[in-house]
């Protein structure tokens, strides 16, 4: 009988050796030869599920996004509108050593290679995180919480911009940016948008 | 005679060759062989300058960093410190060629490599920025123009966040991040800072 290989869960720990490189070496460290190495897999095994370095970084940003925004799905809805919406933003902030991983290899992504093919997987990532914070505002609009008036697009933008900010802060200068400062900054942002 | 060379001069113009690379194919691209090639020097005069890529990666950062303050301490202070705190936070968005090439320098730096120096420069670069933050916002108290009760450092920081996150959607998205957009979420964003 042939061995059953779990195809999904073997593309994901490629991912996520490309991302360990990726956090120790940077992204030009990323080939499939250094990947396979650090998977402890061989070059031929690898090519059966990414044939070029491009395919490999890209798979491992989707992950990063889809991790993520499988988090924000699993999160029940408690009927407190406010702490679900903290909730959200607590899922995109390095706040442990999963999303720091994460916050990571996105900003490695962002800040890396000019090729097409990626400028459009930074837009496409971009827009899914956003997609998340105009859902966040729509949730506590749905619920009466903003002040009267508030455009809740340019507010998901200010958001974003906040918390992507925030992230790369973290990164920079985590003794200024402790998880206490990050979450004290995004709930005062909340109160002031809330009635 | 000994021709005149000046040397700082010829400092900037091998760092902005070393922009236009980064800019074209990313950081990893950056050697000292491609910037001589680029900056049209031979590799022996570029050593002159340089010895090692990370002394002109270092330098090509710092220049960033540099411009971006001279050109705020060029500011006149016309005595509307509103329009000074908006022309300070416009020094630092890309909202031209030179600005937009300087925060892609910027970008690629903090997203590459994880080097200890240049941990360093990032963090050194982001305590610049801070500050100028930090004197914007002084600048706004001293003119009573901010609510009473503002915590500065926290303003500051806020502030800081925000406009770095800015700059990295206006990099990944500027269809929807167009200049106009990104001052009027800005001017919005001191609105409710002010009196």
């Amino acid at each position: 009988m042939p061995k059953i290989v779990d195809h999904d869960e073997r593309r994901e720990q490629l991912a996520e050796a490309a991302w360990r490189i990726i956090r120790r070496e940077g992204l030009q460290a990323v080939s499939v030869r250094n990947v396979a190495k650090e998977a402890g897999m061989s070059l031929g095994s690898l090519r059966h599920y990414f044939v070029t370095q491009e395919e490999l970084l890209s798979f491992s940003m989707r992950l990063v996004s889809e991790r993520g925004r499988e988090r924000i799905q699993k999160l029940e809805c408690t009927g407190n509108a406010r702490r679900t919406a903290e909730r959200i933003i607590e899922e995109l902030l390095p706040l442990d050593e999963e999303r720091q991983a994460e916050a990571e290899v996105w900003l490695a992504f962002i800040g890396g290679t000019a090729a097409s093919h990626a400028q459009e997987l930074k837009l496409q990532v971009h827009h899914e995180l956003f997609s998340c914070f105009r859902v966040l505002m729509q949730l506590l609009e749905d619920h009466r919480l903003l002040k009267e008036g508030t455009d809740l697009v340019l507010e998901s933008r200010r958001l974003h911009a906040l918390v992507d900010g925030l992230v790369i802060h973290r990164l920079i200068d985590p003794v200024e940016n402790t998880a206490e400062e990050l979450l004290r900054l995004v709930n005062d942002h909340l109160d002031r948008l809330m009635v």
